[in-house]
């Protein structure tokens, strides 16, 4: 019965007429020629959010990490190795849409050299210096007329805490966060459990497939989405 | 002609009653719960060598690292994700095998301290201090009752050099050197092209696709692992 009442809502096209950007993926952080960091993420998540937000009318372009699965049709995609790369692509393509959904894993931190032999080793210990990548969600979220802006939590402890924290300081509009401390959810799993913040309130989802999941996710952006539009009318008419 | 003449070598079963085990893929490398270190390797080329191999008659097994490639059939598979988990299968399937074709691109360093809990980006530098993961190939081949190891090497500057170093100090059979400086072939790419050496000579394939390339490497193995019988039963009779 909820999986009618949600396939109507889609029907009934609740994103038509909005562009909608998602980052998925892992990124991949060059250390030589051959060696890079990087992490588990699938891009599941952000292929089947992409895959909802076009099942419910949006215009969707999936800024997508190196991954081993199919993107959606009739998606859009850019594909990028780097967080350096990501960022680019993201400013590039926020200037054309309304909502952004940050689910790509992005590395924290890059090598702060690239070498460009692959490095001979020699010596019993290594020392590889990380720097800082750039906040891709927050640099979107800092930009005058920033679109909707929606961030992914990946927390192994304090969940709640850090997500909140997180949505606060980087003005996000919303934020979805999981507990990969769990192992029958997230990353390379096909099934997903999230808590979502946004700043005036909250919502759970117990575990469910990603494409149940996004489904659930989309519609509840929506509507957001919606009172968001309306707050920023008043507001401007104010 | 020459394609034709390969395929007859393999009917009549080369390698018919011998035992090889392959390593391939890449091998990832824990900094924390979600983040690892890796390399480009698709497991291509150790895959078409276990192929062939078995086409050449003999018993397979593939000890794989974390690839996106299907194993070939009638191919025992053991997964393995780190370098010490690939050293352990290593170590124990080499007692029961001929021939040691080691293909895997094993991360030469791995994090020194593994964190328990996802790195929180607290700073803006960040220090991994990494140590030197065992030598796989060179572990094997110095046991007593070795058997006919063949290591690889991946290379971005003088390719010989550094692979005949690798031959004589690891005590190898063989060793199978790419050159991964070149875009057009190795690592991710469909065809390869390599320099073989072994102590008494050397043989040259140029940029052919992996499966036709693992015919004439593992052609060429059985030849030198026939050579490598002969000279052990003479000495065991001098």
């Amino acid at each position: 019965l909820i999986a009618q009442t949600i396939a109507e809502q889609f029907e009934s096209g609740i994103l038509a007429g909005v562009s909608v950007v998602i980052t998925a993926g892992p990124t991949r952080e060059a250390i030589d020629p051959v060696r890079y960091i990087s992490n588990h993420s699938s891009g599941k998540m952000g292929y089947a959010l992409a895959a909802a937000a076009r099942d419910a009318g949006a215009r969707v372009t999936v800024i997508s990490g190196p991954v081993n699965i199919l993107p959606p049709e009739r998606v859009r995609v850019v594909p990028v190795s780097s967080a350096l790369d990501m960022l680019q692509a993201a400013q590039s393509e926020q200037e054309h849409c309304q909502i952004f959904i940050a689910a790509a894993a992005v590395a924290d931190y890059r090598p702060a050299q690239v070498a460009e032999q692959k490095v001979k080793k020699s010596t019993d210990e290594l020392t590889l210096t990380l720097i800082k990548n750039p906040d891709i969600v927050a640099t979107v979220a800092a930009q005058e007329n920033a679109p909707f802006t929606v961030g992914f939590a990946a927390e192994t402890q304090d969940v709640e805490h850090y997500a909140r924290d997180k949505l606060n300081r980087k003005k996000l509009a919303m934020i979805i966060a999981n507990d990969v401390s769990r192992n029958d959810i997230g990353f390379n799993s096909d099934d997903n459990a999230v808590s979502v913040f946004w700043p005036t309130g909250e919502a759970r989802y117990e575990a469910m497939s990603k494409q149940q999941l996004a489904r659930h996710l989309i519609t509840l952006m929506a509507d957001r989405y919606q009172e968001y539009l309306l707050n920023r009318t008043e507001n401007t008419h104010a």
